[in-house]
């Protein structure tokens, strides 16, 4: 078995010498440069085409151009992952481009360099057997099991309405705290301690990552809708709280 | 050692229980009603401000009225604690209403129920000894660190300043993802996990403390703007460049 990764970002570097663990891992990357991930050998873009499993680990918003740009190199016997933090846009991208016999199996790992730090055993990835016969997709996802990994069955739709809220609120108030400057306090209480990790969590990954979340999501929409109209209720609620309490003759 | 607590609510209870496990302690709440804490006997009024030691656990925006009426009953030996979440007000309220002889100590244990549930061994204390002899306040000191606490002398002002922005910012958040009505999920992130987990450690507090933190503490004014400000930017931030995205021809 030996498994591609083709793209090694941030997270694309996490993932490939995660993989290494179990498989033997060939990782390319379009922009060079960065030095190898632990357990990972380099190769071409041609060699990574022709693995058993070929892992896409590139932002969302360049999904279709990659997808394009491979399509007619990848071999037919290459089962094609996307490892995406929206699922309804690139599973479209790859039905719509990649050849017919080519096998698609959509993931979602819900952890990264930041949450898999001390491993990942026990870390949910979201898996979707888009267009792969019932035995390679069981395969994988015993392949997934043996990694330690919780392997959550979910359709496209269900992944993205629950991302949304869970992904996408935790980035937005990880974005607020960080443009805050909030520092660590010896007095900190266990609340305060638990928000400083959410700047942790999420502002090491680049903002393309946070834009991409919002913009391919088809349910964020809703969500920024409804996060901004709690902020501001108790925004109001609070300051008009305040003023009254003011007007009730209270000196401050 | 006996050891007063006046006023039962949901820290006060929890802080008489805690003190229980090292002292004599009688509580007195002048409303009645709720069960006596765990190893905590009722008292009269007169009862526990006779005591050698008396903690004011009421409301912020109720010590004024509760000083003023034990101000002429309290005997001159006992020790008088506020466990206030700012420090600056309550302690002026202290020194200018009760008699001369009565010995102050300003506390904050910067726990409570939901975040000392499994112990508070290790949790802070910040500890402000502001009109008593040294001896007496070095008693204190050691006796909070008996009971596990990690003890943190600070002025009043350095107290307020820092809590404006680490309890202040943590219970704003809360209220706000309370009220989105965030739920748990299983395929959660790292992140989103401690989100939940903010809700937790803020949302049982009566929005009185919320709004006290603000009302009482001088340096919340300009937390509050900063905060107002770095979620107006993120959100504009992200919704211009949303807009930008779409302006160049993307469909979404």
């Amino acid at each position: 078995m030996v498994v591609g990764v083709y793209g090694l970002g941030r997270f694309g570097s996490f993932w490939a010498s995660l993989l290494a663990q179990h498989f033997t891992v060939k990782g390319f990357t379009r922009s060079g440069g960065r030095s190898v991930p632990h357990g990972v050998s380099w190769a071409s873009e041609e060699e990574v085409l022709s693995c058993d499993a070929l892992f896409l680990a590139v932002s969302i918003s360049s999904m279709e151009q990659v997808v394009g740009r491979i399509a007619s190199q990848i071999s037919e016997r290459t089962v094609v992952f996307d490892t995406c933090s929206v699922k309804l846009y690139p599973i479209s991208v790859m039905k719509r481009i990649l050849p017919k016999e080519v096998r698609i199996i959509g993931t979602h790992p819900m952890f990264g360099p930041d949450s898999g730090r001390n491993g990942v055993s026990g870390l949910p990835i979201v898996y979707c057997p888009v267009r792969v016969d019932e035995a390679t997709a069981s395969e994988w996802r015993s392949r997934f099991l043996n990694m330690g990994l919780r392997v959550s069955d979910l359709s496209p739709e269900e992944h993205d309405r629950e991302v949304a809220y869970t992904q996408g609120v935790t980035h937005f108030v990880g974005r607020v705290l960080n443009d805050l400057g909030l520092k660590p306090s010896a007095i900190s209480t266990v609340g305060y301690a638990k928000l400083l990790e959410i700047i942790e969590q999420t502002c090491n990954d680049p903002w393309q990552l946070f834009l991409d979340l919002q913009r391919y999501n088809p349910y964020t929409a809703q969500m920024r809708v409804a996060l901004y109209t709690s902020l501001t209720k108790i925004k109001d609620r609070l300051e008009s709280s305040l003023e009254d309490e003011r007007g009730n003759g209270d000196p401050r």
